[in-house]
């Protein structure tokens, strides 16, 4: 387990690109007016799988050996990246085995099945997680894909800061959400090399802020009780994304519900687009201080658009 | 006020091409699999001011002349064609005058004064409508721009349709919702013009027959209290509106309540796009019977993207 460099995510950017879409980026005069600047947003959120996730899942699937692979891939999610890992082991034609809490949104539940993994439920602690994770992994012989804490899976993930940078070449910030370190590591990583006058941000919910209270300590501080609605950013980061988010990482901030159900709003009612809760933490940020983003030229990775349409947060609020 | 010749719809192209988006043809892989064939969507709901309504109104306040329209222009309208007009007599720079039921949605009156518009309330009646229209014009000299009982407005509607088989020219059938018919019409006089194989097919609620069952008997039959969740498709087919269809529709489709819902469910939880259900309402005609739409390349017009958040049909359905 390494810090990956740039070529490993050039090479990334190859291997997964039979599976993946290079997604559309956007532009929104709205948005542009309200914050006196250009905004540019990567679309994740029409990414296969309906998140960046099968970015990173990809790469990991397709980097192992045949003599590895062929007993399949496992992990614990009980979101996105269980999906996506799915997907990605069936485009290989090898076994998924997901372990999910047992209170899982039924709709998550319903795209990994509907991706053909095999799931086993498990309570809700991270503890009994990772020992039905063991369990199944012992019983398969399946590798265990993390969903952060794996070189490959962040230079997967890191191809998306490189498209995006590709199409749109001189950002002054680039804004992504952090949960687990994947996404912005990875981006961190693609943004240091290709752009380095691009400051690379993070945001995060003021409830699950981890990330944050880490890179402002210097030391790794792990989630408790993290609330928030975006549930895709409930996990803390790993070893590996905060040695990298330490190194390459300009600032984190950290954003209200409001500003997230606002952000969240803003996208869906001008832009037309669907985006989950964790995509719009990244324009919360700009709502919650516009002064904290530098530049004329902000680049946002929308990272997914995975929504319970009968659990939005819009109802009674304008 | 005449059927507009395909001349006419090149040429309001070129009028409006500066005040609306060409939009972009989204493809959706799981749509191709549940209906088995290549579905293309022109998706009018990423359009200026949210809908297709802008391009009418662009070409019908962009064809009068300096003296026509110095004194403004008006309408009625509880929807998308006064937020529409409010826009294009702004970029025009003349005054706009819209009159609204007093019940209409409070999302729908921000979005008229959004854009400058000075708006008139009536009691919900189409009486009430027009004798404060009429009330409005007296005072302020300000031509009246019909929603659908205009040339210029047809004219300027059939450009969706113009661009949409410019960029996929071999649909065998295209699929629009008809409420006042001037997107129907429009685009029936562009694709008998330029791809005269292509079947024009529209969709309608059930619930707001009134096109479906003029087509049928042959004569002009007026809505009455219809009832659909479409809010744009309530209104009824004008004379001119109605001369067109008879000649160059194909077939008029009626789908469900429940079609419209399950196929607006479709495409925000697939395309991940926000569509208004009357955008939904040419989808769910394949949703109500495949079999109707004939081919294997279809083109439907998503027509519009104005939904209130606060009021989604989607909570406690899946």
């Amino acid at each position: 387990m390494h810090r990956p460099a740039i070529n490993e995510i050039r090479e990334a950017s190859k291997r997964i690109a039979p599976y993946i879409h290079n997604t559309p980026v956007l532009r929104c005069q709205a948005v542009d007016n309200l914050f006196g600047r250009e905004v540019f947003f990567k679309c994740e959120n029409f990414q296969k799988s309906g998140a960046f996730k099968i970015r990173g899942a990809a790469n990991a699937v397709f980097s192992l050996e045949e003599d590895e692979a062929e007993k399949g891939v496992a992990t614990h999610s009980s979101g996105n990246h269980g999906a996506a890992l799915a997907l990605a082991a069936r485009a290989r034609g090898v076994g998924c085995y997901v372990v999910m809490p047992e209170n899982a949104p039924g709709v998550k539940v319903k795209a990994v099945s509907g991706y053909g993994a095999d799931i086993s439920f498990c309570k809700p602690t991270l503890k009994d997680r990772e020992r039905v994770l063991k369990e199944v992994a012992d019983e398969t012989g399946a590798v265990f894909i993390h969903p952060s804490n794996n070189s490959e899976v962040i230079a997967g993930q890191g191809t998306a800061a490189l498209e995006f940078l590709e199409e749109v070449p001189d950002i002054d910030a680039l804004i992504t959400p952090v949960g687990g370190g994947g996404l912005l590591s990875g981006s961190a990583i693609s943004t240091t090399a290709v752009s380095p006058e691009t400051a690379v941000i993070a945001a995060e919910p003021k409830g699950a802020d981890d990330a944050f209270r880490s890179f402002k300590s210097g030391k790794l501080i792990p989630s408790e009780n993290p609330e928030t609605i975006a549930d895709g950013l409930l996990t803390s980061l790993s070893d590996l994304t905060f040695s990298i988010i330490r190194k390459y990482v300009s600032d984190i901030v950290t954003v209200s519900e409001e500003n997230i159900v606002g952000a969240m709003r803003l996208i869906w009612e001008r832009m037309k687009i669907v985006v989950e809760p964790s995509a719009a933490v990244a324009l919360a940020a700009m709502l919650e201080s516009n002064n904290s983003i530098p530049g004329k030229r902000v680049g946002i990775i929308l990272s997914g658009g995975n929504v319970d349409l009968n659990a939005l947060p819009f109802s009674g609020k304008d």
